[in-house]
């Protein structure tokens, strides 16, 4: 079925100037065909800033746009089209009915990143196939040679290499900036839903925190962190409905394991509060062989149904 | 008016594996709130891959998808909403009824990049400020202190920070990879229109060389290099029409100059050659003013419906 699409478009928010001096010039041949040229590293730049791409519907169904935030060493083509080439989780909630905008956020795809150790002080993680297969849960431990996966794995792994392109470097020390950007995006889009996966589920939570004016829903797909609920003031979330999507072998995972733990405190902390916090544990609802990334397991259709099932409970459709 | 759009998505393609041994692990917070971690900074990577997003029409009134490639220092987001807010001409094309493909190229954006200098040969380079002021031909030598333009210049100088925000590293060891990735775009999407800007415009002219028979033709805005004409096999190129398009503000600057020189010298061979090669010289028509990004001046969509007319001429809508 065809999208009544009213507008596509992108643009970049957040950050600001930062200025270098003291650099030596470089000499390159940047422009094929005009020979070496001397470059000035010095100057002004622009630093801090994240990428938004929106298709907006003719006439969406949903009252507020949905905001997908992609996790640690992703960009936002984790919601696109999927490794094994089926239609994405973008498609499947335009499709719903929702405005979408899917980010890359501060140094990730097309919010691009700056010079280190300069601006940032460290340089980048670059994430090996080896570590994508174990910390994303998409086989048992020690199955990355033989790329044998759970007997019941949903990740399709005949496209784990079409996967490993997504993968783009990342670095430790730009949580600061990243939450300001996304804060920014969510003040420059208005009342919105935030979708997030694993490393954004935090700066989702906080962004809730510091926005329970706009933020009106917050949908975290296997989040790696959440703030210290003793620290932060929950009741503020009261109208701020907040769905925790986990996936299979957890269990038995410590690394993930001690992540749960920390994310189920900061949960039943919200319904101490008197908020909405309610769990979609899919093993635990029957449905088994979940990795970390469910938007590109093969039933990514089915989460994605329950998800919007939720988002109709809590009113967020028109 | 509404799109209608049949398919939204994305794929990476190009590049392959590669295999780092003997780098030292690094301790790392790489999850809020987990600690320390040691990350193994060897492994399986996979690199020279591109990134390409699509929108399908339900109905395209052109015979095929059209490509859009970016220049250097850039990613996709140039043909995407400019930076005074206004629609770019990915959505422009859409409107007029072309199936259209913005992509990232090798180490830009959502592509992904590469540690170096184990797999790059060398660092990545930052453009200033400084530099795409002067590079842009977004003011006259000397102006970038005082952010005065030309008098007659169409770029939106009041946004020339939002544009600063697009500029993403990029590196001057790549093109070989690059260029591969793009042939692989091209086999991968079929017959097609390849659409180029700065950078892209040799990878593009060379693309046509490599695939006479799926690049059906060439629209080169700004390009900033070409194949050398006496070196390659232009009658190849009698189906593949090439439409150059030059903005303003080139007499006088002796760098545009000398790239002008070479691509006109290239458009007369492909003629001598028996191949259609047409030029949109702006202001030898009349139209003052256009910076090195007609597709985000004040005046895109003009510049946009001449390469349109000039695309319907050609036969390459239905």
């Amino acid at each position: 079925m065809a999208l009544n699409v009213k507008a596509i478009g992108s643009f970049h928010i957040g950050g600001g100037p930062v200025t270098l001096t003291g650099l030596p010039p470089r000499r390159l041949v940047l422009t094929q065909g005009m020979g070496v040229r001397e470059f000035p590293q010095d100057g002004d730049f622009e630093s801090g800033q994240m990428y938004a791409q929106y298709v907006r519907l003719e006439r969406p169904r949903a009252k507020y746009p949905l905001l997908m935030w992609h996790g640690g060493g992703m960009t936002g083509a984790t919601w696109e089209t999927k490794p094994d080439g089926d239609p994405g989780w973008q498609s499947w909630f335009l499709h719903a009915g929702h405005d979408v905008f899917v980010s890359d956020a501060v140094e990730r795809g097309r919010a691009g990143w700056s010079r280190f150790p300069e601006i940032y002080p460290e340089e980048p993680h670059f994430r090996s196939k080896q570590e994508s297969w174990s910390l994303f849960r998409f086989g048992p431990p020690g199955s990355y040679p033989s790329r044998a996966g759970w007997p019941d794995g949903l990740f399709p792994l005949g496209n784990f290499d079409q996967f490993a392109k997504q993968v783009v470097p990342r670095w430790a020390c730009n949580d600061a900036s990243t939450q300001a950007a996304y804060d920014a995006l969510i003040r420059e889009v208005g009342p919105s839903v935030v979708m997030t996966h694993s490393q954004s589920g935090a700066f989702g939570f906080t962004a809730a925190l510091h926005a329970p004016d706009l933020v009106r829903a917050v949908v975290t797909i296997e989040p790696s962190g959440c703030p210290d609920p003793d620290t932060v003031n929950l009741s503020a979330l009261r109208s701020v409905p907040h769905l925790l999507v986990l996936g299979d072998h957890i269990t038995g995972d410590r690394f993930w394991e001690t992540i749960v733990l920390r994310i189920n405190r900061y949960m039943d902390a919200l319904r101490a509060a008197g908020c909405t916090a309610d769990v979609l544990d899919l093993p635990a609802m029957g449905i088994r062989g979940n990795s970390h990334f469910p938007m590109m397991d093969r039933n990514s259709d089915q989460v994605a149904a329950l998800v919007q099932d939720w988002m109709q409970r809590q009113g967020l459709m028109q």
